[in-house]
């Protein structure tokens, strides 16, 4: 698994009809997009993924499904964050079952968590997982920004890799020198726009939300930054940053970037963009307001265009 | 239920043998201490009681064996706090069937949640709700602080308390002021320090977490409040702050207050001082200090003596 | 000066008629209602005293003109915190000069301070310091709030007292306890709803904003409080915080204590309702809300109508 | 002035013998050096420079001397943020008559402020400004972080530029783009080590600490930036990385950039490393360990090497 750990790896919406039910169709054709538009592997049930907001029994019924669509085309990670050790182990075993690759942890976010309490959770969880894990530092939701040394030391419990969405720069910087010579830990990206420094330093790639809309953008700057091509990584960041403006703030909701990808998923006729509770999709005057900006961005830039134009091959 | 909306709640601690398995004989006796030093309700799965450490069936049968236990002779409230709402539903039920009189809710807690989002929360939820239920304000843990509108709205959504942890003075005199006319809406304290005031300002009386240990200290400066003792509430007042200095701060940890009430707990041989994941009960050094610190409050106040001592007619 | 530190002490405002000149007879005004209404001192340039908005030369004649003003019938406390040492020890030598008895030192707050260098700092500053001086613990402002160990280490280093503007009720209850046998410290509640509980609990009185406009209505609830008069208190507190409502929420702004003192005293004609830059007094419509609400109170609370026509006896 | 707004502009921070007197041959010094390094500009009184740390009558002779060691040969801003207009204003009028090409102005910092208020105040003193300005957004010390409508109006009252100092990647990306088009207009980057980004995605340059010490390394950095010289970049990078460690992470403190620049800059012989009050120099230890490091690090990297060489023809 470790070597694979790197690239575009999206971390992909959970569609739904209502709050029990999967979109099943919209769920294979999201993932067939994300495979042809060439992402090196998928993440299930991350924060876009609405993971926290689902009944287990649909957690567990997702995972199955997914796997089974992706059907070992690309590696599959599965987030576990829990409040409770119980049910981080009992998604841990589902996910292996399914056939997933690996796990995401950040640490239980309802009482606030100390670095060392952190670190003795994870030595007490870590034996009992059966695939090997990722950290997931994201302090804006888990209340706890991991130190480099709380890193370290899960590195030593079997940690593979992190995925940091702190957005601090300097932070992640650290991270990237730490384990530079590390060739068996993995640097990943959370933060879109901090794609091509984060390739450019020795990371292994991001975890992009917006890699849901448009996998091949995201993959072709992934690219681009391996090669050094300046240029090409100017233009595309251009067009991540228009995105950031065009879809990303129609709405102002702490939750909008969970309900603007769902909206522009169902706007390309993708997925539902239905949202669960506690929070909800967006109303239809946003709705034609997505429609309106993204035809706008696919006028502004060919790649978006041509993107959008691949769906027509998928059922 | 809503006239029964006051006095000394205790929220009690959830007494464990392990991660997985109920201390039974520990939480029968504490519900008898708790009874029988006169405390007006009890509050189970709340903060005290790691509610979000424990696995969903460790939590319903918690609530099923708490509510057999303690058999209708106070009323009971149940903590379903959740991010999902399929898992606050569910516990609701469980707890409806179990006996338990009203449900406590606070915002979902994973995402950070606007007000409007909240309140948009509690219009779903709320007419699917088998109890009447109370409002949680606990921004330390959720990120959300509940405004004085929002709980308004939540009072006209069906919303028949608040207990309010924030730790805010001016807030909870606002929230006192607000529904002081208003006796179907009870505002409960949840700050130790502040009961008294809570009480002489029209407040319903106090969820502390120190009534686990001394029941009848708490209910006797909820009794001497309402009487306008002052010399008595000073007294009592002053032994809070020495519980506070000797039980409270044997530990730093974020968690300090469930481990040491726990630890308080087992030392004067009422329940198991086991903790769940993702924290961790005191060490030997710590436990030896808490019998030494509980000894020196004994001696110091008769009050906690007695009260102590009543323990002996407990099985 | 010591023992002097106790009752209601308001912290002025500063009465401008612009930038940079003084509303001198405003202000003069204004020292008279405070003492007629019965203050046991008057505390300059603090938060309420816009001390950071004005220049040195005019703090420096405020503090020269107030003392004047005064004339010793009551202690007179200046707040010169300063984020450079050289412009705090100026400050305080003009405060000797002028005939003050003591100043109010909070941490520099410019850069984030740790408690040791705040400590440090008082070692470094507290042997030049003409006067006796109190801590002013303000965390909202400067970013620091002082541990009780740093409260204690500045009490070895001089310091006489301290005044509480935290809003942390637990940490206020913690420093009354703390230095509860010593009556050479003095513990000042800033939260003036927090005041009868403050002098019920060994606190020495309050240093509050509101006692501006109604200067006996705080020294009623303090006496009221000493005596233990809880009916009295009761129906005062509920006066403040009608007060709290009418008065301080006609704006939204930050900046709104300042503004709506200032507006208040203004349209009871006793000075300038001209707040300094970065901030600004209020605009017309809000002056008209004030003068209704102000009547208002009057009319609801015979306290404040017979208050406000003292007022006629002061020219 | 506006199209030199470009390029390396060190943050310089003002030698000291003690508190009032300044390291005047120290000064000089360092200016050859920095001038010689092939700094772009220089700017004074920054937080780098403990502007807020200094009496007046101080910062005044540090700009005069500072602008006379200069002597036109680059441009100076200087930074005159205070919580007083009266103090701001006289600040950039000693800066004027200094001979000073801009300012550079943060929000007022005492009490929290609000952005309508800051958008206010400049709207209030831009007028009266005698030099052009540039903000200085630096959330961690204001409590303010400058939202890019309040840019947008400050650069319509005549703003010719900003310094973010906020970390917050997201938010430079969106200056960087909203301003892309309006040569006027300079968006300069405060975080050391994303500067290349910062240079590559039409970024002005940055106003970045360590180039007190190391000035040819940033200047070459920003330079290999200029002509994407990725490999380069990568290189320097690495060694701004290995500074972080070895240089700004021997002390803890929350003032260790001002200290350990400042140490370091005395261990290179080139000014006194004495610190203002609040702060304080480092101590003996720590200075030991910084003559170590400073020797690996010039062991480790020629360039270093040669830069400090540099120093021997500068007396």
């Amino acid at each position: 698994m470790n070597s694979s750990l790197k690239g575009i790896i999206p971390p992909i919406v959970t569609p739904l009809i209502n709050e029990e039910e999967l979109d099943e169709s919209g769920l294979a054709r999201l993932i067939e997009y994300l495979i042809s538009g060439g992402v090196h592997g998928i993440f299930l049930l991350g924060t876009t993924g609405e993971a926290t907001s689902l009944s287990y029994s649909l957690r567990r019924e997702f995972v199955e499904k997914a796997c089974a669509f992706i059907n070992k085309r690309v590696p599959v990670m599965v987030g576990v964050t829990d409040t409770s050790a119980a049910g981080l182990l009992e998604m841990a075993h589902v996910s292996k079952s399914a056939g997933a690759d690996a796990l995401v942890i950040s640490s239980p976010y309802y009482l606030p968590i100390s670095q060392n309490e952190f670190v003795d959770f994870l030595k007490n969880i870590s034996p009992k997982l059966p695939l090997p894990f990722l950290l997931y530092n994201m302090p804006s939701c888990t209340k706890m920004h991991m130190s480099v040394e709380t890193v370290r030391q899960a590195k030593e419990l079997g940690a593979i890799g992190i995925k940091d969405s702190s957005g601090d720069l300097a932070y992640f910087y650290t991270l990237l020198d730490e384990f530079k010579n590390e060739t068996d830990f993995a640097v990943i990206c959370g933060t879109e726009l901090f794609l091509p420094e984060s390739v450019n330093f020795g990371g292994s790639g991001g975890i992009t939300g917006g890699a849901n809309i448009f996998p091949r953008l995201f993959v072709d700057m992934y690219k681009a930054s391996l090669d050094g091509d300046l240029n090409k990584v100017a233009r595309l960041r251009d067009i991540v940053i228009q995105i950031e403006k065009k879809i990303y703030n129609i709405s102002a909701d702490s939750s909008r970037y969970i309900e603007s990808i769902k909206c522009a998923l169902s706007v390309l006729g993708i997925c539902s963009g239905y949202v669960a509770q506690p929070f909800s999709g967006f109303e239809e005057a946003q709705k034609q307001q997505m429609q309106v900006n993204i035809k706008e961005l696919a006028e502004m830039y060919p790649e978006l265009n041509e993107e959008i134009s691949m769906l027509n091959s998928i059922t």
